[in-house]
């Protein structure tokens, strides 16, 4: 790595090409070809979301790809959200459909037809259904491979319930999905905002998001949460009979992880100067075997490299000798470039004192083990330093954390980044100008406020755009 | 289930409605959303292709879903084999774009532009790549669920070699794959074709093909394998430098296991009239308990078979208690039909004198063993039942293999289902006309040699088309 961290966007640059994470060079603006390294990560990433969701009565299912253009008018806001950027199919071989199909952005649209047919009464409530996919979505902003382009991988998981509690429910669950997932597997901290109203889902009662804080100080929106209340439910016939035969409208909610950017926040997270730190349980080779030959011994050296990896594979762990002809050194850089978490090295010396030198990825930290020792100590360190990356990060995000009092301190605080706490009016429509008016003043955006959390202003305290009284703390930060 | 197996095609219509497989009532013609029982099994069916390509180094990317016009012009022959059937997006919002782009049928036009790019030299040869995803091809042929429709889901493993050999040996590897997976872990048997000429990949050399046998006689063709030999690297530029620092043309091969295709194999081979039989290791739910109640025993009852389950879920295993309101005989036969592989039976005595009735789904056959047994004896039963499926699975194959010599001969085994192998002239284009008359005779379809078997026709044996010397055994069915 030739660019250091602390110049952020280009170090980001250029971890997604040095480490091949993605290939910008597409024939399509806008799309990425994800490689091997990314590709591998994400899919114990998308793993991790299934499991958890499974074990909170989620089920898979896959519903197309392409939905009518009709199904898309049913519901107003989302129409007028989502159209704008949609691919249309007009097409098949060389006739015109007679009617367009979307690419799907998102699909409320194409499931809850389904689940108009599939509900009948309480006993098919809840249903909570999911679908690992790819959505494409025409974005007009500046792409950035993982971060935002034009076709992104996701889950999106889909509920329904017979009351607005069990919605509501619903969302504090998802908040508890995504801390056991991606704060404490993946390391990445993050705060479970209220959006503004002016800020939601199109079609949504209310939208709940998790932002994590990129190194420059932005924030990057994760998994969110939509609140739809009844207002699919209306249109695509979602209804239940209760126990005294009434029909009732039912209630939903829409969980969105989107893998592709998460993995953006985890490479931003856990990098440093040398490239990417990847937590032990998400690396794509935990464990590099690195010979280090003297004239003589390649032979023996090479052939106890290969029987170290072996015996970690047998054992679970993904790893590997590195038998190329590239030096140790070019080795080293390269292996602590893709992140890999633990570094054997192996040298005549350890070879005839059957010992082995153990080098770990976050803090570089280099000790010797009896070889014997190999199967018990790997996964002590892969644990220390999943553990350490989380510390670390919790510190980051935390320290990045303040308050302002007027919109001043605000504009002062934004600049070294981070969230900051303000007073500030409501979240409600009438106080989008007071929102416009920080957002000119700073380039801050108004993240929320913290979902669970009864964090109310002091009396007295004023809504730092307008001067009036406060009701909320809301979060700003510039955002991606 | 109202319909026996024997009438297989209603069984198949039956099957997939009853047992929630698909829902057929998307509203886009040829779509059809996969519900949470086949898309489990799917996922699992995912997990142990991409294990064992990943076993013979393969790695995973994910290229885009969208392939510019242009692409797909480079490969005359795959221009003229797909085009017909690709969905166009020719929209995005309410611009129209500037090239229209394909939904991608399959991704060698996408891929192999990016091959170009990541191959220089020997080093980085064999490139070995797989995608698991979905593709769209407007079929205009009858759609039937998992078999054939718009929307499927499959992986695409797409190889380079610097030698043609290099190639050749990737088909055979293919094959070994398909033995593997399809075969020994799904237990659906398959010949390996080389398919005639006239009825290969557009853009091949020679395809490869696994064709299965379903209940009614017809082939089902399973994974392909397509030797592409240089056909693509010309117009894709997909080259090397040699040691001698000469420019070469690569070899390609592609390999496409289409899980939903090999789900719709899996529950037609194993089905039966009660239904779906599942491998152990591919069923959602491995182990369900029903209790039998009397009166006043049910709480301890119900308590005891949560229990079981989940000792069982500790253990590793799929399970689940049915306490639902249901009668216990319907539960027998709501869990027979969903193809669960083993059912615990709970009654009174069983209770009372710490027993299990163990009742397996292929055989019926019930056993009772002391409640302590339980998770040594479940994986065994496991295990037994899926050998079983395998067996019977060839077999059935086996007895529907047979020979003529004549074509009155084949038509009349044609009658009788199965593959009949005939000595024919060859595969060359030349000998479509041979093909086309058996077609016209019988509606058999020439599937193809056996991949390396030696297998040839005796001295003196006749085409049985067109009476010339025939130089092939060929393999005829009717195909799906």
């Amino acid at each position: 790595m030739n660019i250091p961290k602390s110049n952020f966007s280009e170090w980001y640059n250029e971890i997604t090409k040095e480490a091949k994470l993605c290939d910008l060079r597409y024939n399509v603006k806008g799309f990425v070809v994800f490689m091997p390294w990314s590709v591998k990560t994400m899919k114990i990433m998308y793993a991790d979301f299934e499991k958890e969701l499974e074990s909170t009565g989620h089920k898979p299912a896959l519903f197309p790809a392409l939905i009518p253009e009709s199904n898309f008018k049913k519901e107003g806001e989302h129409v007028e959200g989502f159209v704008p950027e949609v691919f249309w199919v007009t097409h098949a071989g060389n006739d015109e459909l007679e009617e367009k199909l979307a690419m799907r952005p998102t699909s409320e649209t194409a499931m809850y037809q389904m689940y108009s047919l599939w509900i009948q009464g309480l006993k098919d409530l809840p249903l909570k259904i999911y679908q690992s996919c790819q959505v494409w979505r025409h974005e007009t902003k500046a792409t950035k491979p993982f971060i935002r382009s034009r076709e992104f991988y996701w889950i999106e998981a889909h509920d329904v319930f017979a009351t607005e509690q069990g919605a509501r429910d619903q969302v504090a669950e998802d908040m508890r999905t995504t801390e056991k997932v991606m704060h404490q597997k993946f390391g990445i901290p993050f705060f479970f905002f209220r959006r503004p109203q002016w800020d939601k889902f199109p079609g949504a009662l209310d939208t709940f998001a998790a932002d994590t804080l990129m190194p420059d100080g932005r924030a990057l929106q994760l998994p969110s949460t939509h609140l739809l209340g009844q207002n699919f439910a209306k249109p695509f016939d979602v209804k239940y009979t209760d126990e005294k035969g009434n029909s009732e409208y039912c209630w939903q909610t829409c969980y969105g992880p989107a893998v592709s950017r998460i993995y953006a926040g985890l490479i931003s997270t856990h990098g440093d100067d040398k490239g990417l730190v990847l937590p032990f349980d998400l690396a794509p080779v935990q464990v590099v075997v690195v010979p280090i030959p003297r004239k003589g011994n390649e032979a023996p050296l090479y052939a106890k490299a290969k029987e170290l990896a072996s015996t970690l594979v047998a054992a679970g762990f993904r790893a590997e000798a590195d038998l190329s002809e590239n030096t140790p050194g070019f080795k080293f850089n390269e292996w602590e470039m893709k992140g890999v978490p633990i570094r054997i090295e192996l040298g005549g010396r350890e070879l005839e004192n059957k010992e082995l030198t153990l080098c770990r990825r976050d803090t570089l930290a280099k000790e010797k083990i009896p070889e014997a020792q190999l199967l018990s100590r790997v996964p002590v360190i892969g644990a220390e330093l999943s553990a350490n990356l989380l510390v670390k990060a919790d510190e980051h995000f935390k320290n990045n954390t303040r308050k302002a009092n007027t919109i001043e301190e605000l504009e002062s605080e934004l600049k070294k980044g981070g969230f900051i706490a303000v007073p500030f009016c409501s979240l409600e429509k009438s106080s989008k100008p007071c929102a416009d008016k920080v957002k000119a003043v700073n380039a801050g955006d108004v993240r929320g406020t913290l979902f669970g959390n009864d964090e109310k202003p002091k009396a007295g305290e004023k809504c730092i755009a307008c001067g009036k009284s406060a009701h909320e703390i809301v979060y700003v930060a510039r955002q991606y």
